[in-house]
Order: structure tokens, then C-alpha cells, then sequence
């Protein structure tokens, strides 16, 4: 292990999420991987015997035998990605980071934490100022809890970002068709989708709506105010496998037109890109021309998954503009954007 | 034959939607199926042997042996149902209805014609009084043409109608996904829509924008009024057999609340419900309170599919109100909607 | 309730099987439902509240207020169709036919006892001469246990009875490709089988080797002797929602041909065709002819769900003849069976 | 390019075959894609513009430009591979190799000529000896025509020949369960397929029974004698994107068990292997233990596609031993063994 690497753990291990972050950190040139946490089930088991494997590349080798640990401080490294269920989530990140264990999660429970951030690096990377905040307020010594939004709030999320800075966005109408593997294993039963749509995901357009504004929003004097924009949300889950899909409408500020908004979008960098992070796709959104794009069979691999693809913009009669945003909900909306995260805090000095 | 039956032609008999007529009408108590016309490579077959039949109930016995004649005049019948390709749709209704014929289309042709009537009979009965116009603008002497909507318009407009009665509607945000069975027989491929969504549907936005003012319009002085409300459409394909679902927003002139917009839904009849009409569903509009309704595959054959499902209705943050719609496209979206247009077109006297 | 009716009782009324049998019996001229009964979780509440109800039929109004019960005998009726989960199936129906109820039971546990009929009418109706012998070994009065098999032996027993009995069967393989609904509700996760075969279905190959030669099996001087077929099976679940599809290749004892096998399966008939059962189908086995048939959606639902489909018959060359056969699991291979051998077994007199 | 690279022109460039051919061989160490060939409607037009793209990956940016020529000799290289439609192949491909082209060819029309190899390298690759008598008799001086065989066949061969090579084969029972993308483009209907399974494949039964026989039969004499085995298959399309499950019994010479056959397919190794071509798996056939397996969208993958995987390997009750099978139908079952045929050949000098 060289001396530039940081000791990663990873809470809630064996569960879909924490697979992922397995999965993604393999070979990860700054993080490795040295604990592994799950329930009093898994505890004391190698991880190759607590979990049941269900990603499609086999367990990292790195990873196979190490013992899995219950979700207690204590642990063997200085960072913890958190897939925890949000039943549990709250009190133990908490306890992590009174323990001085950054902690980078993927769970709701401090999202909406006035001194937490909810951070996707191309889109409000400022925000983890706040942290400076949540130690003093909490009486934190390095410690720290960092979140990334819901699935589907973050491609959204990153689609209007460029849009709110260059013209203003006052609402937004979106309607989703969501990916099965949002919902975690075994999830959604294969009789209820088969030959159907369900026309709702429990708490998601909440989330949406609620989310957003705060990654829209401005940090400012150590707080963050959030976007006043309104957002109105309609969650459907779809017979597809990875990739949400989201047609959008939005009313601006300033006038735009087609060329306009695809520019804006296509020229979109963000911190990760200009710090040429380890996660960060070269282009975060990629603007499709062709009339049928994005799919999500064809478009949600772009860049490994971290980039989201833009498609269909055209004028909206009701608002202003519209547009269809596709993102892999479990790596860009998931695991992928919580490690974009923790290489970002790091490069801001938070893992120090 | 009762002297009280009136003898019915289909153009396009062998297509997609040739066949549901062709179904749909077995045993309908009004009209009688007694002549089938298709283009030159079936015309003098029996109609068992041109068709590929493809639904799921056989062949009515009553049509297989019926030879299958040129789409010309001269069929002995008075009113011709028409499943017709928009390639060839038009002049051919038009040569129909000069020859006396009532013609009564689910083609796009002449829709939008100033003296066509596009009716849906719970939305818009009044409208085939512009009949007469065209009758005296064109010279037909007892013919007409009259048109229902595309699929994805009238599930939309039903829904649409009871609420701008009672409380008027500015504008409509609209995103569709649309079951597989609209696109016709071979349409999509499987390997398109597998693990996928489509985010594309030629002319189907512009359709929906477009007809749904036409529909929600009035007719007064002889002329249909296009109504001044703004739609916006998005329209996407997904992988389900049968049953367009739609997610609406909807900004009121009045305002209301989740109770009022739900009775007035739930209490809507037009005239085919008071009339008893045989295609006529009991409620043309099922108000269903479940947070996870409609489905497509639990509520598409509601009243035969007649009838379309709403559900989910609930305050709109953008607009005013949202809320999901459902109708079987190829029955209540296309022939179904037809027969009860000619069954609508009788009571009025258009068939005398 | 007229006097020659059947008070009948359901057995885990809330599971899935349970809840075809009260669609199936909605209607029955025979048999009224009069009890439910199920876990303690469900006992005292009506079954509309206790049920989650996953068919597209609505719960039948007449079972809509009976309060659930628990499985202990007591209950008012004098039959009970058993649809218990075979984790506690066993004891509880053995409880019930030592407390004079007629058990009718889709559950496993009993099947292979070898005083239990395993019947299917079209194939061992004389099966059921057994019972006399089970009531003297288990000294049962009135009451007594009949089973029916597994649903992917049913098709495959009604196909092979005719040939067995015309032209003598040394041996059969069996491919199956099983539909979603076989493994109840939740089931098979959607992850799992999106674009996607599992080639494994716990138990399942061993149950159609040994139910089916039990079938086959002849009931002799008071005993059921199995058959001496030697049957393989290789069982698969497909993305389908219901309906079995099944390749079968079967070695003979006496010559045949295509047309000879055709005809042995197409004049097939059994004692329910001849007493004109109620849910007897008038063709228990529909011989297709065309090249694709029979497919799970089209051919599924013939005569009610209650007939098989067998098409593709052809010469094999490793055995001798093989062919394609399809049934729907949850009605002929489930609920739809035992309600037959009920039927069978009030004519034969074991319900008086 | 190096003087050790070999031009190469493939036919029927625009087609599915032919887009994975272009796909596969970019960057290929050996084969350099110098010409592409199509129908009327194509040639003069760059690819890029000539092809309706189909793949996940992007148009090879070094065959952007090439613009399309016909299906002549005269094309810029030394060796074809051919994905052309079989209604057309026959002629075409004998033309060019009069022409003094290699032709590696995917297509049906001379995979059964006596003196044409059907080649699997891993399974016969000294078959490729007849060429030397098909020069001869065909009076071709550097040309020849080489096949591989139907996508079904390659994954069954595969399996099958170490079997046979330690414990002989007598007969062969196979049931198949094959992806979409076997059927091309737009190949089968969504219609036809959501919900379903199709129970035949046009030929493709015929084909197994044939090929399989080839491919196991012995060079000898300058002669190839087809295997005695006797080989019955049952052809199913199912709702699968990619890879192809095979169920197979077979009868043996020798006895064995299941590991005994497990060893046999693990240890199984080929020319390709010894020989390190470029496209050769480590590893053609991969056995897993797992209950569950092989399934397509998991092992489909497996060694980029080139890797068969077999699983559940059992006794067999009617034959001797069963298990499963999977292979890529578009990459091991197509155009990645023709490739390998081509490597095969360059490696025995028949490039020279």
C-alpha cells in the first residue's frame, strides 16, 4: 500500500449498493479497500461467503477474504462509503463521524441535513464548505458526513445546472421511467412488470422535488439557501434493467433557443473535470442530436456510466424548453457520483 | 338480416386495424359486417385466406368466407369503416364518401379538415353537426367522412374534457408511454424495445398538440372553434403490449382540489351513456384511488377497454393539478372509438 | 344456498393459489365458498382486508366480508381445498380428513403417499378407488386427502396418457420453459429474468420424473403401481407470465405416425367429458397444425385455461416421435384441476 | 500497415453479420479491413452513411470513410468474410474464391459441399485439410471457401466434442432457447415475442441435425466421413437480447460421471489455445457448479464472447448424461469464429 493511499471502508457491504462500491473501487488509484461492514448476519464471515453476489464482474479479489465487521466504529481506515439502509443509516453515520471517519453516503437520512452537503461534484461542488459548519456545530474532530442525491435526482440535477446558470430556470415539470435496479434486490416481482408500467415509487417524487433546490442552491456565508425554483415530479418504473429516463420541461429566466440550451449543456464542466479526477467522466453531459436518443440500452454505459446523455431538445409550448435525460442509476446516481464525491473532498483538503 | 341492420364495409380489412374492426363488430347489434376491402394482392380471396389474422380470438365465422374486394365504391354496404394506411387514406374516403357512403375513419387524413368532425362521442358529440358544412362545401349527397382521434389523443381528451367544463384548462403538460401494439403489426422490433424505452414517436407529439384543440373545441355557427388551450407532448415508447399511459399536468382557470377534480372525472357521461349506446361503456372515465393505479395490464380491459382509468390525481407544484391516464389504444383508441362515433352518427340521423 | 349445493372451504385463501380458487369457484354451480381460512396474521378480518389480491378479476362479492379463519378443522363446509405452502401443509390436511372433511390439495406433501389419489380426471380417474383404502389404514370416517401433481406434470400427463394408452410409452424426455406465475407471488424477481433464462427450478425436475409415473400408474387390486416409463426432465423459467411450454420426445412400445399421434391425442376424452363436468373442458387436448404452435399467449386461456395444447408433432430421431406441449399453469395446472377432482369425486360419491 | 497484415474485405458489410465483423475487427493484430461490400442500394456511399448502425460500440473510426463497393472480385484484399444473405451467398462467394480470394464465410449456402470445411477450430480444425481437394476440384488456384456453422450448432459442437473424443456419442437429444438477435434485423416482432415464447425456428432443427454431424465427423483420406451420431433437436425463440441455452442429453460409448464430464469439457483445449490465436478463448469451454447456471445475461460475456459455458451436468435417465449450454450467438455463434477460422487458416498457411 503506498503512502498516498487512503483506507476505505464500506458500510452495508453486502446489500446492492454496497456491492457496487465494492465493485467500482477495484483498482481505484487513491482508495483500497480495508474493511468491509455489514449486520450481525454477515459479521465474522469472509465477504465472499456474506454476500450473494449479483453484479456481473466477479467479487475483486482484493476484497474475497476479508472479514466482514459489524457496523461499528472501529474499523481499519479513515474513510467509509455508506450504502447503508436508510432504517439504519442515520445513528450509525453519525457515530463514524463523531468517531473521525469521513463519512461519503449514498443513504437519505442526512441529506436534507441543513450542515450536511448533498453534492454531485458538476453541479454544486461548493457546498462541501458547509462541512466546516456540521464539525462545529456537532463538535466533529475530522469526521464528516457527506451525501449524494436520489437516483433520479442527480441526473436531473445535472441536466439543470449548466441551464440555471446560463439562463435561469424557474420550474420544472419532469416525468420519469426508472430503471428496475432502483429498487434494489429482489425489488420490483417480475409479475408485476411484465407487460406493465407502475405508476409509482414510494417517496421518490418527494425526493425529487425536494432535492433538487438544494443542489440548485447557492452556499453563501456558510450556509446553503436553496434554489427557489419549483419542481413537480411524476415517477414511473419501467421494464428496463439500469437507466432512468426523464423527460423534462422548463420555464427560464432568460430566452433560449435549441442551439442555445445544447451548447450550454455540451460545454458543461464541472471541478472534476478541470481537477481531471479519477471518476470523472471527460464530458459529464453528452448532447445527442439523432431523434431517438438517449435509450437506455444504448446510451446509459456512456463514459462508464458516469455521464449523462441529453437528447430531444426542443422548444416546450407550455414552459419554455424541453428534453429527455438518461443516467445509470447505479453508477452515476449511485456509487459512482459517492466515490466522484470523496475524491473531490479529498482534493479539497477534507480527507487530510 | 333484420331490416333494422345496416350493412358495413371495412377499408384496409387485413391490417392491424382492419382486424379489430373486424372483431369488434362480431355480434354488434346494429351494424352488420358484410363487406371487406383490401389492396390487389388480396382482392378476390376469401378473407380467411388474405388476412393474417393476429389477435387472440379466432376469425368470426361470419367473415371467413367473404372475398375480399378492392377499396373502390361500389361495396355493397352504406357505411364503411375505414382502417386505411394514411398513404393511401385519402382520396379514397374522399371517393367513398361522393359515392353516398358514410365513412367513418380512424386515419389521420382528413382529421384535421375544417369540415370533418374528429369526435370522440363523450368528448365532443356536437361536432358532428358540421356534417352538413361539409356535405354542401363538398357535394356529397348522403356521404360524409367523419374521423376519431389518434390513440394517444383520446385517452388524453377524455380525461381532459370533464375538467375544462367545470373548471377550464390553460395549459397541458402531457408525457406518454405507449404500449407497442400502436406502432401496428410488425412495428417494433424486439430488439429495439428489450431492456429499453424509446423516446420517440414519428408525429405523435405534434398529433396530440395539435387534435386534442380541435377536440376540446366549439362548435357554434356552424364552424368548429379550435379551443385556446396550450399542450405540450412528450411521447415515448415502452415495452407493453396494449395500454397508452400518460402522465398529465394541468394548469385550471378555477381553482380546485384533489376531491373536486376526482368527481368530476368519476361523474362524467356523454351522450353515449345516455343513450345506451351498445359500444358505450358504463363509465366512460374510472376514477381508481389505489397510490399505484392505473396499470396498464390490471386496467386496460376495464369496460372491454372502453372505458380509461385515472388515478394519482394530486396537486401539480408547476401547474395546477397532475394525475395518470390509461386507455386501451387499439380499442377505446382506435376502433372501438370509431364504431361508437357510427354508433353516435345513427342516433343523429347521419345514417338515414 | 339450494340443498344440493357443497359448502366448500379454502385452505391458505390468501396466497396465491388460494386465490384462484376463490376466482375459479365464483359461479360454480356445485360447490359455495363458505369458509377461508389462513394464518393467525389474516385470522378474524374479512377477507377483503386480510387479502392483497393480485388477479385482474375482482374479489367476488360473495367472499368479500367472510371473516378469515384459521386453519384448524371447525370450519363450516364439508370440502377444503387445500392451497396451503407444503412448509405446513402436511399435518393440517391430515387434521382436516381425520375431522371427516373431504381434502382436495394442490400441495405437495401428501402427493406420493401411497393411499393418496395424485389425480388428474383425463388421465387416472380410477385413481381415486385408493381412497377406500386410505380411510381403513388411517381410520378416517367421511373424510379423506386427494392431491393433484405439479403443475408442469399436469400438461405433461395429459399429453402422455392418450399415446401411453394407444401405443405404450418406454420413455419420455421433458425441456420445459416455465412461466413466472409458477413461483407465486413475489416470486422471481424481475432482475433476474430481464433479458434472461434461469435453467434451475428447485425440486421441479425431480417431481416430473416421479409424479408422472405415478400417473400413469394402474390402479390394481386395491393398489396404485407406477408405471415403468423412465421420464428425464430439464425445467427452465422464461420471461412468460403464464403457461408452460414443454418439448417432449417420447420412446414407444408400438409404431406410429405423425397423423396417428394427432389423432390418439385429438379424441382423447375422459370421464369429465363424459359426465359433462362443469369445469370440464369439451377438448381436453387441442392438436395444432400450424409450424409455430402452440405459443404461451395465444394458446393459453383455450376452453378456459382447463384444455392443453399440443402442436409441432414430428418423427424423433433419437426417440421416436416428439412435439411441443403448452398449458396454463395456475388454472389447468393448479386450481383449475383440483376443482375438477372435486368434481370427479362428488360423481363418484366420495363427497356424500 | 505492416507488411504482415492482411487486407481484408467483408461482404454483405451493412448487415448484422457484417457490422459485428467491422466491430470485431478493429484492432485486430493480423486483419486489416480494406474494402466493404453491399448491395446496389449502398455502393459509392461512405460506410457510415451506407450503414444503419446497430452496435453499442461506435462505427470504427478507420472504416468511417471506406465507401462501399458491390459484391465483386476486384475488391482491395486478400481474404472476404462473408455475413451475405443466403439468398445470394452461393455465387457470390464461389466467385471470389475462383478469384483467388480467400472467403471466410458465416453463411449456410456451402457449409454441406463435400469439399467445403465447416469449420470450429477448437473442434475440427484439421477438416481444413479438404481444401487442398477443393482447389483441386474447383480448379481455384489461392481461393477457397471456408464456413462455420448456424449459431445453435458451433455452441452444441463445441460442448459435444471433448465428450465425444474421450467417451464416444451415440445420440444426441437438444432442446434450444434462442436470443433475438439470432433472427437479425428487425428479425422478430415485439408483438410476437412480449409475454411468449415462439416454439420454431425455420430450419434451424434441420440445421442442428445436419451440421453437427459434419463437425464431429473425421478427415481422413483427404476425405471428411460424417459422424454416426443420431442428433434430434427442439428450436425455441425466447425474450433474451443475446446467447443462446441449449439443453442437451446424450448417449455415450463409455460410461462416465459428472465428473468425469466436468473434466473433460474443463480440460478441453484446442489449436487456438496451443496456438495463442488472437481471437481464442483461454479457456472454450467454461463448466460452473453453481445450480443456476449457465445463464444468458450473466455468462453470455464470458472470455469476450468466445467462451461456451456449460452447467447442471446430471445423470440422465433416459440417455446417459445431461446438462446445459450457453454460447453468444452473435460472437462465438457467428462472426468471432469466423474470425478464428480465418486466424485457424493464416496459421496453416492456406493465406500464403
Amino acid at each position: 500500500m503506498s503512502k498516498n493511499e487512503i483506507k476505505v471502508g464500506i458500510l452495508g457491504a453486502t446489500g446492492a449498493v454496497g456491492q457496487r462500491f465494492v465493485q467500482l473501487l477495484e483498482n481505484h488509484p487513491w482508495f483500497r479497500v480495508t474493511a468491509l461492514a455489514a449486520s450481525e448476519r454477515s459479521a465474522g464471515k469472509p465477504y465472499s461467503e456474506a454476500v450473494t453476489w449479483r453484479l456481473d464482474t466477479p467479487i475483486p479479489a482484493a476484497v474475497v477474504e476479508i472479514p466482514v465487521s459489524l457496523c461499528e466504529p472501529g474499523l481499519d481506515c479513515d474513510l467509509v462509503f455508506s450504502g447503508l439502509d436508510s432504517a439504519v443509516a442515520g445513528p450509525i453515520e453519525a457515530a463514524f463521524a463523531a468517531a473521525d471517519y469521513a463519512v461519503v453516503s449514498n443513504s437519505k437520512n442526512h441529506r436534507m441535513d441543513e450542515d450536511v452537503p448533498l453534492l454531485v461534484p458538476e453541479v454544486n461542488a461548493d457546498h462541501c464548505g458547509i462541512i466546516d459548519r456540521q464539525r462545529k456545530r456537532r463538535g466533529y474532530g475530522r469526521g464528516f458526513i457527506a451525501t449524494n442525491p436520489n437516483c433520479s435526482t442527480i441526473g436531473l440535477a445535472m441536466a439543470l445546472k449548466p441551464i440555471a446558470d446560463r439562463f435561469g430556470i424557474t420550474r420544472v415539470a419532469v416525468t420519469t421511467m426508472q430503471a428496475l435496479s432502483g429498487a434494489g434486490y429482489p425489488g420490483v416481482s417480475s409479475l408485476e412488470i411484465l407487460d406493465n408500467v407502475l405508476p409509482y415509487i414510494g417517496e421518490e417524487e418527494e425526493k425529487m422535488e425536494r432535492e433538487t433546490l438544494k443542489l440548485l442552491g447557492r452556499f453563501h456565508d456558510g450556509r446553503i439557501k436553496n434554489a427557489r425554483t419549483v419542481v413537480s415530479a411524476q415517477c414511473n418504473r419501467v421494464h428496463v434493467q439500469d437507466g432512468h429516463m426523464e423527460c423534462v420541461s422548463v420555464a427560464l429566466e432568460n430566452e433560449t433557443d435549441v442551439n442555445g440550451l445544447a451548447e450550454a449543456l455540451r460545454n458543461h464542466r464541472g471541478p472534476p473535470q478541470e481537477l481531471g479526477l479519477p471518476f470523472a467522466p471527460r464530458r459529464p453531459i453528452i448532447v445527442r442530436d439523432e431523434p431517438d436518443r438517449p435509450q437506455p440500452r444504448i446510451d446509459r454505459d456512456a463514459e462508464n456510466g458516469m455521464a449523462v446523455t441529453v437528447g430531444r431538445i426542443r422548444p416546450c409550448p407550455v414552459l419554455d424548453m424541453k428534453f429527455v435525460v438518461l443516467s445509470h442509476n447505479t453508477v452515476r446516481g449511485a456509487a459512482g457520483t459517492a466515490i466522484l464525491n470523496a475524491e473531490l473532498l479529498r482534493t479539497r483538503g477534507f480527507l487530510d
